[in-house]
């Protein structure tokens, strides 16, 4: 697996890679990034296979709005630049998520392919893992659980994703789920199956 | 310990937590914040508590310059204005490792009282270990294993910590690792006792 900071260090002898971490772990690091509608399962998604891999006795982190938009992007708006800014940051802390061997999600609408894109190329092959959590507008804006569907119809929130601002898909995502048609459960057995027949659970 | 992100995410069942990340790994998370000249050693310290720490089971990872300067601050420069954000940006991150429960070391000169503050302001009581990695300037620039400081003398690095631009020593750090009076084996040695007195090796 590359390891560009062994290179850097290797003036240090004995040194903890990210191999050494990886083999602690007994787990492969990556950035398992999901994109969709607000409301279409991500976090909900995010949650329930993290509490799954914890059983599995593996080591995960979450990335979303909670801990990102108030800390590291507390200075950022909702301008195109800014918007594109964010997803930049977040896609380099996954990297070094990554690095450090946690398995990381990162749940953020995400909508510009162009965004996503930028991430997936500033990781190493095999590190990123696109899942498109899909579900159809008219079940996203059904749950509506933060009532922001309500308030974007209403014109309150402006350039909504899905309402008043495109959604573009992934065009080649590693993985698709559908919670449209598919419990949590189910759809984080899809998630989990990806991982160990990709090798991320074992070192 | 303070798990604000818990809190926010009540509503989801069974989800896991700070607590039980570090009940995983068996150790608490910090930020442990090496600031000091350039050559006085904060990145072999780093790379041999590391080892120490990984040989003992421990999870850490180390931020640097290596992996900070050319990924999420690359879009970042040297003017003071970019310099305190630099710093901002590192302690976020800093301190979504320590949500994470690893054991982070950020290895920065972080020469500014104000900045360092700022870290340790947005962090939870214990989350954050100031640690003075101290040296004389002589021994520094005695040392001076990237030729830095021949080339600041020269005048080809303008600004340079220690030469023409200020260091502010910290006032109260929780460590002081005086590494012109000790080898680096008793450096570790002193840093790790202070894990092991506070818990932090424990969970």
């Amino acid at each position: 697996m590359p390891d560009p900071k062994s290179k850097n260090l290797t003036w240090h002898e004995g040194q903890v890679g990210r191999t050494e971490r990886e083999q602690q772990l007994g787990q492969r690091g990556c950035s398992i990034w999901l994109t969709g509608l607000s409301g279409s399962g991500k976090s909900t998604l995010a949650v329930a296979a993290e509490k799954a891999l914890h059983d599995r006795g593996r080591l995960t982190y979450i990335l979303d709005g909670d801990n990102i938009r108030q800390g590291l992007n507390s200075n950022l708006g909702f301008s195109p630049q800014d918007r594109t800014e964010n997803i930049r940051r977040i896609g380099e802390v996954g990297k070094l998520f990554t690095d450090s061997g946690v398995i990381v999600f990162s749940s953020f609408i995400s909508p510009y392919r162009a965004d996503r894109d930028q991430v997936r190329a500033i990781m190493a092959d095999g590190d990123f893992i696109e899942a498109y959590v899909a579900a159809s507008l008219e079940t996203c804006e059904g749950r509506d659980v933060k009532g922001l569907y309500a308030k974007a119809r209403a014109g309150e929130i402006p350039e909504f994703t899905g309402i008043s601002a495109p959604y573009e898909e992934p065009e080649q995502p590693e993985l698709v789920i559908d919670t449209d048609g598919q419990s949590v459960d189910e759809s984080v057995a899809v998630l989990i199956e990806y991982l160990e027949k990709n090798g991320y659970l074992s070192a």
